[in-house]
C-alpha cells in the first residue's frame, strides 16, 4: 500500500490474546485479566452517576485521579499523568522521547508490545538477553546508549522480579530515561514509584488492569518528574481519558483494601497453583506476578495450549525461541486453576502430554 | 530538559477551552459542546449493564460498533475503525502516513490541533490560507505535494462547508491521502462517507462528541479503504476502546432519531442567534455547523470575550491573525442563546461593545 509509511506496512501488528465470541463459555487463563471483579464503589459510581454530564469534555488531565495517586505515593500532582491504560503513556514515553531511527533498549522476553511500539515510531531496538532463569541482565542494559529502557517490573511473561535497590542502580548508571512499567507490581514485593521520585530519569507506569480488575475500563497512571510528565503530557490526545473512567478510576483507588484483597487470593493460589504444575512434572519460574511462566513434561507447550483450548480453557503459547516449550498461565479462582489442573491431570492421563 | 525530544521540547502543545471548576456555575458556550444530553439509552446501557465485566479486556477492534457503522452507511466493517474520541484517529492518520520530516496540509484557520500533531511526529505543515469569507482553498491544497491532508468540514472555527462533490474532486487530484474531519458534518448539508467508500485515498472521520452529546465519552471513528484502515490499526493502542465506550457509543448510534432531534434544534437557534447577532452589527460567517464565528463591532472580540466571561458566560477567543478580531459561539439551548444575546446588550448599552 503506497499511502502507509514504510516502517507500518512492514511491521506485525500486536497480537491480543484471543478473546471468546459473546457467549462462548471458556476459563480465559491468558490475558493476565483478574479473576475477581472491580470494587463494589465502581460499580456504585457507574450505576449512580447522572451521566448526562458526557456531554461535556472530561477534565483533560483527570486532575481528581492525580490528586488521589500523589497522595497514596507521597508525590505531587504535577508528578502524575493518567492516560488511557498504561499501553497510552508507554506510546507517550517512545513519542516524547525516542524519535525516528533512535533506540529503544529492553530485556528479551518481555512483554511484546514494546517491539511493536518501537516500529511505529520508526525506532530502532536494543535487545538484551535475559540470562538463566530469566534473570534481567542489569549490567548490559545499564551499558546501552539509548535515551529510553523499558524495564517491566515484575517482567512478563516471566514473572521474574528485580529488586527495588537494582532497578534504582540501573536508573543511576544509564543515560537516558527508564520506564518502570510496573503494570503486576501489586502482586509483587515491591515498586519504586516513591524511592525514584526524586531522580531525574525514572518514570514508573501502573495500570488499574490487573490488581484493581479493570482491563475493560482503559486506565493508567505514570509517575515521574515534572519536567518528563510535562513532555509526555504535550505528545498525549487532549482529552485521553473519558469522563467514566475518570470517576471509575477515582472510585477504585479510593477502594485500595478491595484491591489488596484480591491481589492476597491470587498470590495465595499462586503458590498452590505452582506447587501443583511442578508435582506434575512443570518447569515453573518463580513469579511475582498474576501468571506463571511453566515449561509442561517434555515442553510439549503446543500441544497443552490446543489440548486446553480443546477443553474450553484458554492460556497463552508463543511461538519463539526460549518461549516455544513453554505456556503462560493466568492465575484464576480456585475453581479455574483447579478446572485447569484437573484438565492437565487428564491429559496426562490420556498421553496426550 | 535534555531527556525530552528537540520537537518536543520546543512546541507549545494543544490548549483545549478552558473548563469550569466543579460547582462553578457558567453558560459554556465555548467548546462546541451539544446542551442536550446524550440519548436515555446510552444513560440506560451506564445504568442497568453489569460492569462487572470490566475485569475482562474489552474488544480490540470495537467490532459491535463496526457494524452499526457499516449498516448506516452501506460500508463493510473493515472499513470502520473505531478510536477514542476522533483525535485519535487523527493522531493515527498521522503516525500512519506522515514520516519525521514529511509534510501535512491543511487550509487554516482550522482546528488548532492539526499543527500539533504534525510538531509530535516532527513533520513539517504546509499551511493554505481560506480566503475571503474564509472559502476553502481547493486547488492550492490539490496541489500541495504531501502524504496527507486534512479538511475540517464544515471547518471549525469558521463554520465554512465545502460541498461533497467539491471534496470528492480535491481528492481525486491531491496526490495524498484526503482526510476529512467530519466532526461537525451532522450539523450540516452533506457528508462524503458513502461517496468516497470506493476511493483508496479518502479517510472521513467522525465523532460522538458534537452531534450526539458524548464529549465526555470520548468515541469518534474512520471510515476508509480497508487497506488504509489496517495500516491506522497497527498504530493504535490494542485496546483503545474501553467496554463502557463501545457499549454506550453502539446505544447512541442506535437512536439516530435523538440526535437527529437535538442538531434540528440546534441548527434553528443557529439561525437564529445569527440573525440576532447581525441586528447588533456583528458580522457573522454563515456556519453549517454548531458554532457561529463573528466579528462584534469594531472587531472588539477580545473586550466581548472578557466582558462575557465577567457575566458568566465562555465562549472562545484566539489572539491570532485574522481571529483575534472574532469570537467563536457555541450554539446553546435557547435559553442560554438567551442569556448571550441578553449580555451582548448589557454591554452595548454600557457602552462596553
Amino acid at each position: 500500500m503506497a499511502y502507509i509509511r514504510p516502517n507500518i506496512d512492514a511491521m506485525a501488528g500486536y497480537v491480543p490474546g484471543e478473546q471468546p465470541g459473546p457467549g462462548e463459555r471458556v476459563i480465559k487463563l491468558n490475558t493476565n485479566e483478574n479473576p475477581y471483579p472491580p470494587s463494589p464503589r465502581v460499580l456504585d459510581v457507574l450505576r449512580t452517576t447522572d451521566w448526562s454530564v458526557l456531554r461535556k469534555y472530561p477534565d483533560p488531565m483527570a486532575a481528581k485521579v492525580c490528586r488521589i495517586v500523589a497522595e497514596q505515593f507521597g508525590v505531587q500532582p504535577e508528578q502524575v499523568l493518567c492516560g488511557n491504560g498504561s499501553d497510552e503513556l508507554l506510546t507517550l514515553c517512545m513519542r516524547a522521547l525516542v524519535g525516528e531511527g533512535r533506540r529503544l533498549a529492553y530485556p528479551t522476553p518481555t512483554y511484546s508490545l514494546y517491539p511493536v511500539l518501537a516500529a511505529i515510531q520508526g525506532a530502532e531496538v536494543v535487545e538484551v538477553p535475559t540470562g538463566p532463569e530469566f534473570a534481567v541482565p542489569l549490567d548490559a542494559l545499564a551499558a546501552v546508549d539509548a535515551p529510553l529502557l523499558f524495564l517491566c517490573n515484575p517482567n512478563a511473561p516471566t514473572g521474574v522480579h528485580v529488586p527495588d535497590r537494582a532497578v534504582l542502580d540501573l536508573a543511576d548508571r544509564f543515560g537516558g530515561v527508564v520506564v518502570v512499567d510496573e503494570a503486576y507490581a501489586d502482586f509483587g514485593p515491591g515498586s519504586v514509584i516513591q524511592a525514584a521520585a526524586g531522580r531525574d530519569n525514572v518514570i514508573v507506569l501502573r495500570t488499574l488492569s490487573k490488581s484493581y480488575s479493570l482491563a475493560g475500563l482503559r486506565f493508567g497512571y505514570a509517575v515521574g518528574p515534572d519536567a518528563l510528565m510535562a513532555g509526555l503530557a504535550k505528545c498525549k490526545d487532549s482529552y485521553n481519558c473519558d469522563a467514566v473512567s475518570i470517576e471509575a478510576a477515582a472510585a477504585a483507588l479510593a477502594d485500595d483494601e478491595w484491591m489488596r484483597a484480591n491481589v492476597e487470593q491470587i498470590r495465595s493460589e499462586r503458590h498452590r497453583l505452582a506447587e501443583a504444575l511442578a508435582e506434575r512434572g512443570f518447569g515453573v519460574t518463580p513469579s511475582e506476578a498474576n501468571f506463571l511462566l511453566a515449561r509442561p513434561p517434555q515442553g510439549a507447550a503446543r500441544g497443552l495450549y490446543e489440548g486446553l483450548k480443546a477443553r474450553g480453557i484458554l492460556i497463552r503459547y508463543w511461538d519463539r525461541p526460549r518461549l516455544d516449550d513453554k505456556v503462560r498461565v493466568t492465575i484464576g479462582t480456585p475453581e479455574e486453576n483447579d478446572a485447569l489442573l484437573s484438565a492437565v491431570a487428564e491429559m496426562q492421563e490420556e498421553g496426550l502430554l
